[in-house]
């Protein structure tokens, strides 16, 4: 199936650093508006060679988010709709161990970068490490409802929420706080694990061409994700990764209530014994979000995460 | 492809509630061996209806394991391979609520008890909630070197591991502490999600075809699993799911590093880009063991997770 036209391109100089209440949009689509949207990578074009550490970088300029995009229609209470529909990477990123960051930081020397090549859907690490790309975007968010959060960061907004499934397929449904949403997307990656247990995945340049739609007066309180065989909702915390996997449970049990009838403790049961805990972002030592997030397979008793969206 | 005949079945009437140093054997077979192993549901017959719940069963009767299972040449040292061929489930199983135990028992009324059909793979729920079975097996262990554990908990020796990945296909790597390794199963789950976050999944009954081998003089800390596309570590913990992550994360880089030659930045940075940290069980708060994994893709660079299997 040939990828749809897209009416707006939007450039990587067309960006910004944060999410906050008051961004000015680069630009005003209709529902149903099909964009490409460059990204830059998470370094902002910092890191050309294995000789560039992450300690002689600005690291401050990370995770350059492209736009912000109003969407007409788009108001408090209601969710936007963000349709990945192509994520493609460009042809070179890097990955970093950071001093101070990740799981297995005590056990190796920092700081050190690699450089990997990527073609034709594969990553080359070195002459033996090859893997196939899983591009995903890791900043995907809209204006807040009154703090300014760096992209660094993750929150109610969006933001960097470092899931490795937000790839080709995905929805995510962002919940607008403003009028227009103001859609930004950055941070692509190449290939992350889930985890990403040294805070960087395959950190790249690329486009995404994506598809936006509102849904009115319908709202999570976090971002919740369409894949093709199931939903997903989050749960963001500073660094309580038990409690960021409370609160991305407690969102999808609300929604199996509010939406498809289920009480509560068929809820809670339901979700023990078929849905899907897992983690996004969980570099840790490190001073970002720490992201969970839980999956709903989609059955008929909840095939979507709104009851609206079923029909459509 | 039929599967193959086991050359010994064991009942489910032969079963242990502990993991100790010193296990005595219910049989003995030759590596190579194909067993058909019967398991008891986690609660051991007790939960017949959704009026008995957790509070009028006996606790202490959880999780019977059926064996142990002495292997011809099994030495502390060596890694007993369990292929798990087919895992049967029962007709009838149960999940419950149980006061104080998981993510959202805040926002429900507890203990609650319900019964779920299961199916020609289907397992039903109520008249609206269906779902496909994922069959796995939570207990899957062998003798510890000191230590004895009740079968409520997991450690190195395997036991409660919780593992949703452990259905048909995987081949559970245990390391082996006593001559003979020991190994007994039971636990089974109709279905199961990742975290198990009410501490149950649907408990059933059943029978789990398995052949054992061993691999000499080759051992990892924890437990390793191989799928068809990828092998993974565990970490457990108390309770501290960042340290169970570490400890997964740890024991992948170490077999990175030891049997295919990465150094240790690359095997932090490959794990960052290309693994995935998951959480097999992280029901909380709960007095059970948490437990996280590390899954590497099998790719040329690393296809197994011992040298010596990729021979085979």
């Amino acid at each position: 199936m040939p990828s749809p036209v897209p009416e707006l391109e939007i450039g990587r100089d067309q960006f910004v650093w944060e999410f906050s209440p008051n961004m000015a949009p680069v630009a005003t689509v209709q529902p149903g508006a099909v964009i490409r949207v460059e990204t830059n990578d998470c370094f902002h074009g910092q890191v050309t060679s294995e000789a560039i550490t992450a300690d002689i970088i600005d690291l401050s300029m990370v995770n350059a988010a492209t736009g912000p995009i109003a969407v007409e229609g788009a108001e408090p209470g209601d969710s936007l709709l963000v349709e990945l529909i192509e994520i493609n990477p460009g042809t070179q990123g890097a990955a970093m161990i950071i001093e101070g960051w990740g799981q297995l930081i005590d056990q190796v020397k920092a700081p050190v970068t690699r450089i990997f090549r990527v073609e034709d859907g594969v990553v080359h690490m070195n002459d033996r490490v090859s893997f196939p790309t899983r591009p995903m975007v890791g900043v995907i968010g809209v204006a807040t409802e009154s703090e300014t959060l760096a992209n660094f960061h993750a929150g109610m907004h969006g933001g960097n929420l470092d899931n490795s499934l937000h790839g080709p397929g995905a929805t995510v449904m962002l919940p607008v706080r403003q009028s227009g949403a103001m859609l930004a997307i950055g941070d692509m990656h190449a290939a992350m694990g889930d985890g990403e247990i040294s805070g960087t995945g395959v950190e790249i340049g690329g486009d995404v061409l994506i598809r936006v739609n509102v849904l009115k007066k319908q709202q999570t309180r976090w971002p919740v994700t369409q894949l093709a065989d199931s939903w997903f909702t989050h749960g963001v915390t500073t660094g309580d990764l038990q409690e960021a996997i409370r609160l991305a449970c407690e969102e999808a049990a609300r929604l199996l209530v509010d939406q498809w009838g289920f009480t509560m403790e068929d809820a809670f049961i339901f979700l023990s014994v078929a849905g899907d805990v897992g983690i996004a972002q969980s570099c840790h030592p490190c001073p970002g979000s720490v992201i969970a997030r839980c999956r709903v397979p989609k059955i008929s008793a909840c095939p979507t995460p709104f009851k609206e969206l079923a029909s459509r």
